[in-house]
């Protein structure tokens, strides 16, 4: 049999731990365990059986999961103890106009997802800012950041090494650059709390969302500060980083693509596609924006986790990123001409290789945008802020016009029965 | 033709449009909007019709994403413009044993993702807890929210609307109800700012995720309210509720289900399974609360995001709440048998029916873990917190072992070529 | 001689603690320890003494600071070691109209402070508001908190135990009041984070801040609690209460008075007094509450701390509980007549009896405003209320009228020679 | 007679404003307005004049008010309307041995409050840490901070503008330096947030708080950059420096000095001074990080702000500076030896020169710990985070202990008869 059990389960069975514990321990034996078979399983008939061993241990029949259109090999570096794949459905939103840096042009944006109406309410957005002459976007940073955490004996030693940092950053970025072909340190800052250092390393990531290159990097140059100074011990993680966990930090740092869109509605506009004047978004921008701020909620938006969800599903992302991303700030200004409307998302980290980028459907998904493949991250990040930013007026004007019930009743009746 | 083009493109063509505003507007015609299909276009005919129509105007072609093993016109009230289906890898993690209010047993918990090592890191994790005899859990609240605010004139109106609410509880919930058959009114409370009223409705939504229900149910409440007030307006929504948004609210308010998980990890357990020692799993946690305090992150977490994220895709969920689902509390505690760990998801918006719990592969997926349908969220929310923290011991373990950086290099190897 | 050494220093004498360390400890002796005087030193020949003796150890005349016009004896259970007083310049703002609740009338507002413009920009604020008509004020609630954790060894008996509470409230209650005769109990509210529970006491503390009073209030509940339920241990603070903390709860848990003020301002006021436009004032409040967002900030403000500070050290306020007065919301509103300005402050710790109230400067100034004593806080939480909204509109005109730079070059020019 | 009216009054009398307004204004006459007096009535006479004005307006008698021991005049520059000065209880706490970069040796803290037990506290705490070997400190950053904002008619423009300021640094610095002797232009940083941009600026103000300086010396580098670029229009102040204000921001930017402090207190010192072993005191800290996070606080601390309060009003500080001062964060961590414990203040704005820091009874103070005028910031910041170090200790211990409530009964008992 082909289970190979260490790396997961150690050496140990069941009965040994057991006997180290008063309390008696649940009757778990191997048979318990997922099967772990040859090569990870990754191939048809593996995936295959591994599927079969749930069902059986389950009494659910897997006929959906297991109907994957691919290769199951080429999973392999995606995920682990593969049975099939979850089909989210996938829609098209747009065409959004975008003058960016990057993007230019019209675009038709894949989103994936379960939820009735999303896609109608982007859909909205996006062809209200065409009609409006399209959105402006840039890219005002690229850098992905990780911060490692040294320790030292006391507050003098700690502000000591705080000192020395700054003088090192050529060595380190000979260390930190020579475990990747991609990555580039683009500096460091340091921040003490006590007699811990927190060494802000920042990282162009090139196409990549670049998590995994830059924690391999940084541990390189912590290993090498380790052995020139005089450190207790260090982490490579301190909690700063804020991958995938909401934090203020992320609003002025930023991580990854800061990418900022924007577009003047005129009035014929609101009133043709979003049914509502400039004045009434505007007011419910103000109203709402009382609400973020009481609620203590990071930044302002209306719904960005809902359209970057749905296009971190669809183009192969890190759909856990969607919690640094939808950190930012969704603005709506009056002037004369009508209401500028603007997003900045400070920590969108998307990638157009690596991770899920190269799965099938995700593939055929940024390929819709032109965005598969290398030199591509730039451009999709600025058609994802103006995508997004579709989004954010759609559902403030389906608010302030009251068809935000209707259109959920139209569109999203998929309830319970 | 059977395009209908008012539900988004209203009764105007592009030149009627473009003749309103100064600057020339790009030249989109009805040939670059997305085809209007005849009952919105869920039979497989016109999903391929569109899906067509997408690979003719982009030039790509898209085999994979049309590779659906199931009837579309399923996804109706799922999705709008349908193409097809992401097809996001699932694989399972387990088991973990679950001494919940709810949920008791051992559990297989499948996640769809393409992060490489994802699985592997929760799946320790969960061995981990079970081998230490399992995961404790308990459902402390399960509510959902929605804050509509009402406007007023000046502050001593909305002062006496504040004092009037509480009077009206039993109509407004005869109301609020009359438009669903499972949500219940649990209360409201009114904020006052300035001369606006924040109205906290909270809500038991049942098995669902329950905002549209709750939406419905609110608006009709609003309604009646402005029928029996003079309130100057109101809107739904008033951004307060936190619905996808990360905000400290969500802590002490809670968002649909409340749950912790614990578990005490003895000393062999951690040796043997986490590669540590508890010192060493307790330091890393008390390095890195400094680091989220430092970042002003909402609570604190080793990685929610990614367990939530790839149980919310394999099961239906609605993705984009992993936002608020991931503001919560991990804790660990040295005792002298080993570490008490533990997690609290203040947030955690689950269902197992509505929304995409019924799509094909996600019912399987909820089936699994004998989730599917009703009655079954409760039981549900308590094997997500406790997959959640296995999740959490697994990464610091890795972090204080240094095994993380090899773990990715050996699990995510799918990087840019 | 007098000296009692106990309660500060114990039994030990310095040589003794250094023999129990390896590296030696300063030499410090008794001599350099502060006098301990008979009675604590509170008459005036004992302060003398001990400001003589710190002008002795530092060689520094301490003439102003012993020039109080009181009986020193007053300062017991004020503060210790008294050496005399700070005086710090007082002067008046005003007029402000309020028309309140409990505050009616126009009111005069000492305010002390070294700032110089701060008492010109709150009186110009004042004045604006008095010609606008006045300011309305409402008390939207009137209750303290204090937050004793208790602690549990798993999180099923935390959940028992957060079951458990609600059901003796009448007994907590009794055992509560019985060590106060202002204080009430209002309500207890369970956070369980993992195995502890985070018990939310809300009180009515009278015309007092009241924080000593429901800390040994809450005390005697925890002691009744621990007898009658099987806890692990308790701790009578756990950080939740954000006394004198910055803290998002802060804004909906309330804390003290929860107070707001209102007030249009036509546009002739704005013109006249204000020397800005509605839609100027408008304006930098649009712009500054993107900045406060972005600063991730708790609530928005243009300067509460100013105002606050000033009244506090005036009237005798605890001044340390600026941090959490100053967490609060102010909304400016465009409206055809004007602009509708408002603040809302959720935890304003206001007091006209106990701790520095009733000292001589102090309860004068209480007094200009007819909030000396009993029955007066409420009054006097409305008062500042009006008097802070003064301090906002006057600093947002000052701003946006380019007045800020002139007016602290005219009126603030005590600069470093 | 001597009034002057126009800088806050303006042309107008109340009859005229009452006739723009439909409703009928109070009739508040010159005679209600507080009196305007020759070259704004500093001096003796004329203070008592205006004091005699607000006894009569209100019939109180202002007499401890008006003993003030100085010249009048002196605190011209420091506050308007003056009628005398508030008097606050100071006393002295202490000695507190410090090792820092600028602060060496014992020193005696003055601390001016009115909360009883305060003083006890942090003498306590100061004494446990001298007899721990005392305080390491060090200055890791020193440098206020104010962020003007600049308008644009679109995202491509204000980008254009991100990019243009970095090349102007040293023309921004030449103009900005131009308008003070002390401060210095450490840098520029764009956030650019939809069409608007905010610039960071950092300055060096020597010993001052420098908020007016450095007001004054970005006022005139905005207005250059106006005249050099095509900017809509700019506003000095966004709301992103935080000065007074509670922000995430704080903590990772810093404002004035960061500064941070720390300790080893050894067993033998935890239990003679503190009553307590290192492991309750940790355990406070480690229970009490919980409720901070889950009150979303910013940063963490036991009692920040009454000690930088009592320092603050002794020594003539902004006092509403409390407010950013407070944002920080205090780590207590075991070791075998005992406990380290520390803080970092990343927004500690103290000065020695300049406002209040030179009157009479402030300059006193400051001098006892050797810290009056130039050259003395640093130092005086070191010495501040060693005092609130030991306000940190001592109230963990007092809580840990059970004292607290004792301590507030024995001190603490000037309550409302």
């Amino acid at each position: 049999m082909d289970e190979s059990w260490k790396d997961v389960h150690g050496e140990a069975t069941g009965s040994q731990i057991v006997s180290t514990l008063k309390a008696p321990l649940p009757e778990i034996g191997l048979s318990d365990l997922l099967p772990r078979l040859k090569d990870q399983g990754y191939d048809s008939e593996r995936v295959a059986r591994r599927r079969a061993w749930i069902e059986e241990k389950t009494g659910v029949s897997l006929h959906h999961i297991g109907a994957v259109s691919f290769d199951t090999e080429e999973v392999r570096g995606n995920i682990e103890n593969p049975i099939g794949a979850a089909q989210v459905p996938m829609g098209v939103a747009g065409p959004v106009l975008v003058h960016g840096q990057y993007a230019k042009g019209l675009f038709y944006v894949p989103m994936a997802t379960s939820e009735g109406a999303l896609i109608r309410s982007y859909e909205r957005g996006m062809v209200a800012l065409t009609r409006a002459g399209g959105v402006q976007t840039a890219i005002l940073a690229d850098e992905n950041q990780i911060v490692p955490t040294f320790f030292f004996p006391d507050i003098a030693s700690a502000a000591a090494f705080s000192e020395w940092i700054p003088g090192q950053i050529d060595a380190i970025r000979a260390v930190a650059e020579s475990t990747t072909r991609h990555g580039k340190l683009t500096g460091v800052k340091c921040y003490q709390v006590g007699r811990q250092v927190l060494v802000n390393f920042g990282y162009f990531t090139g196409d990549a969302q670049g998590m995994n290159m830059l924690v391999k990097a940084t541990d390189a140059a912590c290993q090498w500060i380790q052995k020139n100074y005089p450190i207790s011990s260090y982490f490579v993680f301190s909690g700063m980083c804020s991958e995938k966990r909401p934090s203020g930090f992320l609003l002025t740092r930023g991580k990854g693509k800061r990418v900022t869109a924007g577009a003047l509605l005129p009035h014929e506009v609101l009133k043709m596609y979003l049914h509502c004047t400039a004045e009434q978004l505007f007011q419910i921008w103000q109203s709402t924006v009382i609400g973020h701020l009481h609620a203590n909620a990071i930044g302002y938006n209306a719904q960005y986790a809902n359209g970057l969800t749905a296009i971190f599903i669809a183009t192969g992302q890190d759909v856990a990123n969607v919690v640094n991303a939808s950190c930012g700030v969704t603005q709506f200004e009056l002037q004369p001409e009508g209401l500028y409307v603007s997003l900045t998302l400070p920590a969108l980290t998307v990638a157009t290789v690596g991770g899920g980028a190269g799965l099938p459907t995700q593939r055929e998904a940024l390929s819709i945008m032109g965005c598969n493949g290398a030199s591509k991250a730039k451009k999709f990040a600025e058609i994802v802020a103006a995508a997004v930013l579709g989004g954010e007026i759609s559902m403030g004007a389906a608010i302030t016009s009251g068809e935000f019930v209707a259109a959920h009743e139209h569109y999203g009746r998929n309830r319970p029965k």
